[in-house]
């Protein structure tokens, strides 16, 4: 009782939270701390309402050196666009790590997780892609295909967008989305072969359960980042391209080991390598990153709990240094 | 984006959710439906955050016939009396069972907990316990020793309250406040054994680790209920009581098993009976209730994911009628 809580809502923190290099900076920290010892991450907790075709699930982790902790509800309910809703929301609450007491509360319908996975991709681009990229490509055409492309912008100023998507109206509405969001020439292509042959950097952003990249398409000096996969089942890199890069690295090894590219390499008995690298080991040097400019390497994200601490904490320091929000009596 | 979260602190709550046979009839509802089919209660989230000395508890529950679902967090920060904070704190929220969007936030620091636990000992002394009490006893000095004997007097209207706890001063203490709470004659009385033998109807709510009631002191003609017990380790009755009363029942068999007072009378191996009755099944009619005027009767409280559930679906409505609370846009 007696103390108080910042609450914001998503226009709020659309306003105070842009994808910038600070949030690439904090969510970066939040990767080197889980390569460390002390990180706190229970497994998700999840609850099926097969009623009304819907599930929610929950994250938490605690980051030694955050004075908080985030735990966010993603609730997923498949049937409300029949209503006009959309089927993903959620909110993220951050408390003390010290007194546990609730700091403040995020009504950001899952804003501040589109940053922060997107923010995972930057950190990704900027470890393992080649120190010239000129070309960028992302396939999909949804939120995360526009704000990929943004925030791996941020730490390889490319100057050329490919896009491609299976409905080739959303890829050019997608592309020119981009050439609004960043200074870059965008181009919607007919072929996801062709995106992948003239890029260095290449971004998977889709739910696909069959791979939409095909091994023999990746070569040599480039970097794949492929984060639509965080759920069994999905599937977007064909799973021996894994095997053929140079380097393979996880967010975090036992999630890509279930819910990420890695599974399918695994089911199909191609990975062999034991626990691979984490992009935290990369960031803090425990492992190396791109070994050379002529490697072929592939970033698995499959989100994390350590990133939503770390785009809690920053969206507090930031709502409150622009003197938004309401403050609740608790 | 576009729907309203309304929030409550706990001035308001505690202003509007007062415990009443309101509340005992939702808990009561929320432990039927646990006896039919569809809950979906999945395990609790916990992290561990040895740096602080802390804890946090993340429980939900999906109840059929409910319009929303709760989310408890309940942080425990064992330092925070050092600093002058209380160890235990949290908040509930309530979402849409139908779309997932959050409908309320209650800044409750554990206020509502409070009442749905009461409310659950409520239920069981009106399945469970004689016809006619005329004396209740606690054993314990906290919170819930005032709140249980408020509930219960509900659903029996007793004259007379025995306190037992090891600090006698704070026995005294609580007698007295039980006297303000509801129109009895409370006492505090030196030894755990008087209390028990003249009573009809026995509460414990402490967070003993070695039975605190021994077998030998019940009798014929009484109900216990013991809801201090909620986690590995934690016990209030000697564990051969469970095997010698009339009848046993849990708030959740697949809990008490693990946490209740059952765990030390099956690691004791007293316990044969396979899988015991569960609260909703005595109120659903699935299974008796107590089965004679003189039988001795024990009820296991671990707390529940639907009691949340059902309390703040309870507060939402009175929160709503009292036109307290802030709207929020989300």
């Amino acid at each position: 009782m007696g103390h108080e809580v910042l609450i914001a809502n998503e226009a709020e923190l659309r306003g105070a939270v842009k994808l910038d290099l600070g949030v690439v900076e904090i969510v970066e920290k939040a990767f080197a701390a889980l390569s460390q010892g002390g990180v706190v991450m229970p497994p998700i907790l999840s609850m099926d309402l097969p009623d009304a075709h819907g599930e929610v699930d929950v994250k938490t982790a605690y980051i030694p050196g955050f004075d908080g902790f985030a735990i966010k509800v993603s609730p997923g309910f498949f049937d409300n666009p029949k209503i006009g809703l959309p089927s993903l929301n959620g909110l993220m609450m951050l408390f003390s790590a010290r007194t546990g007491l609730a700091q403040a509360l995020f009504l950001d319908n899952g804003y501040l997780t589109d940053i922060r996975t997107a923010a995972a991709g930057a950190v990704a681009a900027k470890y393992l892609a080649p120190g010239s990229v000129t070309t960028a490509a992302v396939i999909g055409t949804g939120v995360q295909a526009r704000l990929q492309m943004a925030a791996a912008h941020l730490v390889r100023p490319f100057g050329r967008v490919l896009v491609w998507g299976r409905d080739h109206e959303k890829a050019k509405a997608c592309a020119a989305d981009i050439e609004k969001l960043i200074p870059v020439e965008a181009e919607a292509v007919e072929e996801a072969a062709l995106a992948v042959r003239d890029c260095q950097l290449l971004v998977t952003t889709t739910p696909a359960r069959e791979p939409v990249v095909k091994a023999e398409w990746l070569h040599p000096g480039m970097h794949v980042t492929a984060m639509g996969s965080a759920q069994a089942g999905k599937n977007e890199i064909e799973p021996k391209a894994l095997i053929a890069a140079d380097l393979y690295v996880s967010d975090r090894a036992a999630q890509c080991e279930l819910l990420g590219e890695l599974q399918h390499a695994i089911k199909a008995k191609l990975w062999t390598g034991g626990a691979p690298a984490e992009l935290g080991d990369v960031i803090t040097g425990k492992r190396i990153g791109r070994p050379s400019p002529g490697a072929l390497t592939i970033c698995d994200l499959t989100g994390t709990g350590a990133q939503d601490t770390a785009i809690a904490t920053h969206a507090l320091a930031a709502i409150t240094a622009a003197g938004g929000g309401t403050l609740l009596e608790s």
